[in-house]
């Protein structure tokens, strides 16, 4: 099922641009999202009410099989060796995709923020008008999923749940020695735990880059991945965004688990960021902003005497981060669930993970994602929400 | 250990550019190189001798205890948040980073050729002079490695050489049924082998996001990464090319197995492979030329009847490739070891990969990763060449 590009057609006719210009890899995921092909090597997509593709001779008939277009050309029908002898490589690349354009009828594009530079003075040099856009008129787009990505992001959040559920059995088999987690024998470590989750998921054809599992002073700082020993008595946080590595969706969840006995505090932090989290929840339809829906955190937080960032721009403990956010090819990505004006809209997925943080004290996390439908929304995580693990 | 610019110093009098200008995440090599430093999200690296950072908030800790140099500014020192205000959040940027320029005496910047489109525009209209590179200054600096690079690639083949041994494992322990590889009780795929050696592969701490495990015709065709079951008496093409994940060095090795019997074609090539691989070795010292070492390949091939594409370059059968590339923070980067003029120096490391190929046949492919020293070269490679397994 091909995406929606009616907002990229409105842009066109507003901007007064023949098409819309990408030069890049598929791992810029709006190249991806617009071409519907993928490539490791930088190729061109065209749009212009219609899709036209411009790749190398080694992608030819990949393309051909897989792109949703009729229109795939081949830089070697340009007559690319001649130009290569005559303007060294980037010299000819630029003329071959002046001819592609010219071939079909475009004289002026838009191109995103990040278009190539070079290649954009050497069109301009040959006469194409090329205007960047700072507005991501297709990270936009991407904001709403169709039924099939959302399947994809599904698919990948059952798999993430698997990896959870091996990161709680080793924190909860793990024994207490000298005031680290040991499981087998050996220390239980932020590295080792994720570890463990990688290769869960990538039995299941998930890819996992990078996870948070952090305990202690580090996991009062939302961007510190953890390592080292985990503890007991003290909250670990475990934040996953695995990637199916066929569709390239992502996922992303976040639980918060303790061996062991939890301070009052930390019970206390736990039982509001689930109320914060329910709020937020109860928030989620069409026509609600982010603001909305982050108000709803804040609100519960401050009620309960908790700083934010709303209460205090400046405060580094409390509810130190925005609410959520979108997730799809990117795992951050459009839209924002902050402090803005955006509204929601049925089909776009975005997470929930109101925390508290306090580098005395470690921090509480709970995140789940969810779908926003045209009654409300659809929660895609289904893992429980327990703190203490034995 | 800072590599050597001075390449870099020479290229910016050549063109008359008071500095060298990357705004780009730390997945684009030559940004991770110049800078000395690693984000996720771009940030901007000024070189004019000197290096100079500017980078958000979030990074600026980071950046001040890991990177390179004590000039590290970040976006909020230039009064960002007014500017953002009154000019938006590309505007601001642009302004941000043209003030950072000229705070340092830069009004004119050399960019790589994939420099962002509209940041470039922006700072145009600021009156900074802003002119794309296609020479790819940086990446040719890259080239060469620091003794410190070629530690970081031999260490990443040492974890490759288990990979591979752990996908030998598989085809030798596998029982032969029905025309297929069957290990475990269950059919030896393409997909099974690549999974287990990125297994051992992230245990040790290194990523495998793509591998080639192709028999038959998929190995014939040497861009096909191989699916489905292996089969007896066919030649296996494994090509393995690990990331370090902590140094982002990449190795790369190609063995050929067979399980079974090989056809006396398939053992031919092979044998012949073998030999070229050795005249490509004896050819590499630094002051050798890309096609020198090319050469000595397609000689061995040419001499036993075997196409090349020197011979015929619309071959679709025979050596239909070049000799090897480099390796270093991307899997393929310079020297070309091709029909090039280009000579080998100290401190290139690069494949050598001679092989044959045929859809009636299968495909045969020995690569070993070496590096380039004073007096010839070092073998990165100590895996055995042996076709059967059994």
């Amino acid at each position: 099922m091909r995406p929606d590009l009616s907002k990229l057609d409105d842009f066109l006719d507003e901007v007064g641009a023949d098409g819309y210009l990408v030069y890049a890899d598929a791992d810029e995921s709006d190249q991806r999202y617009l071409s519907g092909f993928a490539a490791p090597d930088p190729y061109v997509t065209l749009y212009d009410g219609d899709l036209h593709l411009l790749v190398s001779s080694l992608e030819y008939g990949r393309a051909k099989r897989e792109a949703p277009t009729d229109d795939v050309a081949r830089i070697a029908d340009f007559d690319y060796g001649a130009k290569r002898e005559e303007y060294g490589p980037h010299g000819a690349r630029d003329r071959v995709l002046a001819e592609f354009l010219a071939e079909r009828g475009v004289s002026s594009v838009a191109a995103p923020a990040r278009f190539p530079l070079a290649t954009a003075d050497g069109l301009r040099d040959l006469g194409v008008e090329v205007a960047a856009e700072t507005d991501g008129v297709v990270t936009e787009i991407r904001a709403t999923k169709t039924d099939e990505e959302i399947e994809h992001v599904r698919g990948a959040q059952r798999a993430n749940e698997v990896a959870l559920a091996r990161a709680e059995e080793l924190v909860r088999e793990s024994e207490i020695d000298d005031g680290v987690l040991v499981h087998d024998g050996e220390a239980l470590t932020s590295e080792r735990v994720r570890r463990e989750m990688e290769i869960e998921l990538l039995r299941r054809g998930y890819a996992l880059d990078e996870a948070i599992v952090a305990c202690g002073a580090a996991a009062a700082d939302p961007h510190d991945r953890g390592s080292g020993p985990l503890r007991p008595d003290e909250p670990v946080i475990v934040d996953v965004f695995p990637r199916d590595k066929a569709s390239k969706y992502y996922a992303d969840m976040t639980r918060t688990f303790v061996r062991g006995e939890p301070s009052g505090t930390v019970r206390e932090w736990y039982d509001l960021t689930e109320r914060a989290m329910e709020a937020a929840l109860d928030a989620v339809e069409p026509g609600a902003t982010g603001r909305d829906v982050h108000d709803a955190v804040c609100d519960v937080y401050e009620a309960a005497g908790e700083p934010t960032l709303r209460s205090d721009p400046t405060t580094e403990t409390g509810f130190i981060h925005s609410t959520g956010h979108g997730v799809g090819l990117d795992v951050h990505e459009l839209p924002r669930i902050a402090d803005v004006d955006e509204e929601l809209e049925p089909g776009h997925v975005i997470t929930i993970e109101p925390g508290l943080y306090d580098p005395d004290v470690g921090g509480v996390r709970i995140e789940d994602l969810v779908c926003v439908t045209e009654d409300g929304y659809e929660n895609l995580t289904s893992y429980p929400k327990e703190l203490v693990v034995e």
